[in-house]
């Protein structure tokens, strides 16, 4: 029986409707939080809900039936996040409990334990970690720069926009969106001196900024062909067997 | 006389010719667009998209008198593409098909086939082909991000601006103008805790989201460098001979 | 005498003189576009124009004295810049020639032949050749991607914003200060047609137009290192004579 | 008594100690700014302040006493920094020496000395000073590419908009705004000319203002994996002893 459960669990078809499950569970939520959906369809989301609740519970459940070690699968990463997952949605019953039903989205990441991503995932999770202390290093820096940078426009735009530079973390906000690029133009300096200083700190800062991806996508590329090499050695190896 | 058809069709200078038929095309579509084109030019517009039509339809006509399996042609991409750029503008006598002549514009991809740049296009598809599945595992953490974002930002914002973050649908515009860098300015957070949430959110996203460019073009050198070494072991191994 | 004039033309005192010269031509033309500068300095502009002009020209006449090959000098690519810098401000005595002083700037790359980056720039231009095709291949789809980006936002954009998007010409501008990321905010997509749209081009296009710099970045760092182990080679080899 | 303290000023607890005292500083002076702080708390700043710039004095001389060549650490990099972020501090009971606190913040980068990050910064150094000659030719490029931008828009933006690009100066700002792609959109082109030119503009400087932040990542990722290929070697090579 046991076994039998563990075959269906661990499945493909399983996993795929368990992750259209979440598509749809996400979908739901997206829906519920817009205020134009007419009443008949919105009188429906609590009950589509529980319907979530039942089916996430249900694979909470069989999953626990199948895992051979039953609370190692219970304190396991994917364990908790499923327990968090439906505990919430259990409370929501009471109105004040609602906005726990975020939690159910931790579930998403399951989506990234499905079979054909696993050895990318896990591609990515190893260049992480092999370039983590130099991403750790950039990610220092840049928080460095970010508040230098906040200092300086404080100093030179206080006086003409006391109300977005009146503050140094008034002016941090103004120095992520500018050295991310994302620049709404919300805030922006207008007094020479911040024009001046910001032109030097975007282009030191643009380009710190920018490092850590190209890091990442290079040690990605690296750890791929290094992989291949290895592999077409065991091949070959193999294969003169 | 099929024979003296190919060579014809498959020539250099055809190549280039239907290659300036589908820039001409392109240009008087992007003219027709415009309002302020005089009358007795705009009159013309229909007149020359009959000369268009015309020729396409003689170029799909050659080249399936050319094709050595005629429906083996019919039936392949260009084919296909091919015969969608003709067929729409068949119907477009009649004003209501008329949209359907962007259609047309499928056919820009034969530009690509063009001798020069078949290679390079085949490098970038085996660039794309050989990380497809880190590009894949990337761009799901991407939408994950853009959904979880938009669900951050509408708890935090939905209150203080109902009209651009009052859905979670509505706060993916946000997020996707936000974590792209694109940063229009017409959507941006305004309460403390938004402004701190979307500086965590940044800071992480837009790090992921350019993860991709910088694999594919890792990929595409390293590619380029291997097949350059394999093109070396070739020439001095005929040399050698 | 011609032997002293070639040393001293490519003395590297010689050298930063000029460099200078042209650094203190672009902050003179700077200044003077500017309308606040008072009267008894702007006066001065034209007379230290004058000066320019002639410094250039004795430059030049030095260079043609010194070259071996006269001729070869004068039609080579920084004989002619010489050459066009110091034509028009010799027409411009006249006013309505007066912008032609803009060919000046060519000059500007003289500091390039700079024994300082002449290394540099060497292998810039290489991996710049290196690539060229993946380049052009890579600035074709870009430009195809602007173009159908431009044809897509005006089909859903025309009726409510006609000024921005009523002619495609009008839409490319959209599309270009989307695609690269500016996003100044003066033209965005209002109708919900037009964001989803510009959802799908912006996380499709941004990463298209990132690749061609991350392409130049990862070749010049393996031209870098490839050429570095040969010369160790070298080394080695003198070395080991 | 000397060793005593070497052993302190070196430990691990101590670093860890005088990092929070430097965060706790710059936190302090991020709340300072902000004019929302009730007075009872902003009493309290001078005496804090007057806390940490005795806490640093004390770490000053510990580090003194604890050096074996005294002289050598007092004109050391890390020397002058501790004295420079102390100094003022110690003039400021005087109002007008006030903003010289700012000093105190070059104290920052001692969090870059911290053990966990040595190496990483060792390497981001390494990195930087192995392609400072590419770096060098790539800022000059950006500059030049910032000032004929400048000069460009200037030429096709100063009579309709005067105020914005009426001088090359003031056309800078815009030019270094687009060409990180920040795009504020406080000041944006409107003509037909001033709207091309910087879509050619931004098409080619994007990329090269991009390309160092790759180049970085890569030499970053090269080095990493050179280094880590010759510490195979040396393990493998003392093993095998």
């Amino acid at each position: 029986m046991q076994e039998k459960i563990r075959a269906i669990v661990e499945s493909r078809w399983f996993s795929i409707l368990i992750q259209l499950l979440i598509l749809a569970s996400a979908l739901t939520f997206a829906f519920e939080s817009g205020k134009q959906t007419p009443d008949y369809i919105s009188d429906l989301f609590p009950i589509i809900d529980m319907g979530f609740l039942f089916l996430f519970a249900v694979e909470y459940m069989l999953r626990i039936w199948a895992a051979p070690k039953k609370w190692q699968f219970i304190f396991s990463f994917f364990g908790i996040v499923d327990l968090l997952s439906i505990l919430p949605a259990m409370l929501f019953l009471l109105p004040q409990f609602r906005m726990l039903r975020i939690l159910r989205f931790l579930r998403i990441f399951r989506i990234l334990k499905a079979t054909r991503f696993i050895l990318a995932v896990d591609r990515l999770t190893t260049a992480l970690d092999d370039v983590k202390r130099e991403l750790f290093a950039l990610v220092i820096l840049s928080l460095m720069l970010v508040y230098l940078a906040a200092c300086g426009i404080h100093y030179f735009e206080k006086e003409t926009q006391p109300e977005a530079f009146g503050s140094i973390f008034g002016s941090m906000w103004w120095a992520i969106v500018t050295l991310t690029t994302v620049g709404y133009g919300d805030v922006y300096p207008t007094t020479t001196g911040g024009k001046i200083f910001t032109a030097l700190v975007t282009l030191i800062g643009v380009g710190l900024i920018a490092i850590p991806s190209g890091l990442l996508a290079s040690v990605l590329t690296e750890a791929r062909s290094e992989r291949r090499k290895s592999e077409e050695i065991e091949t070959h190896g193999k294969e003169e067997d």
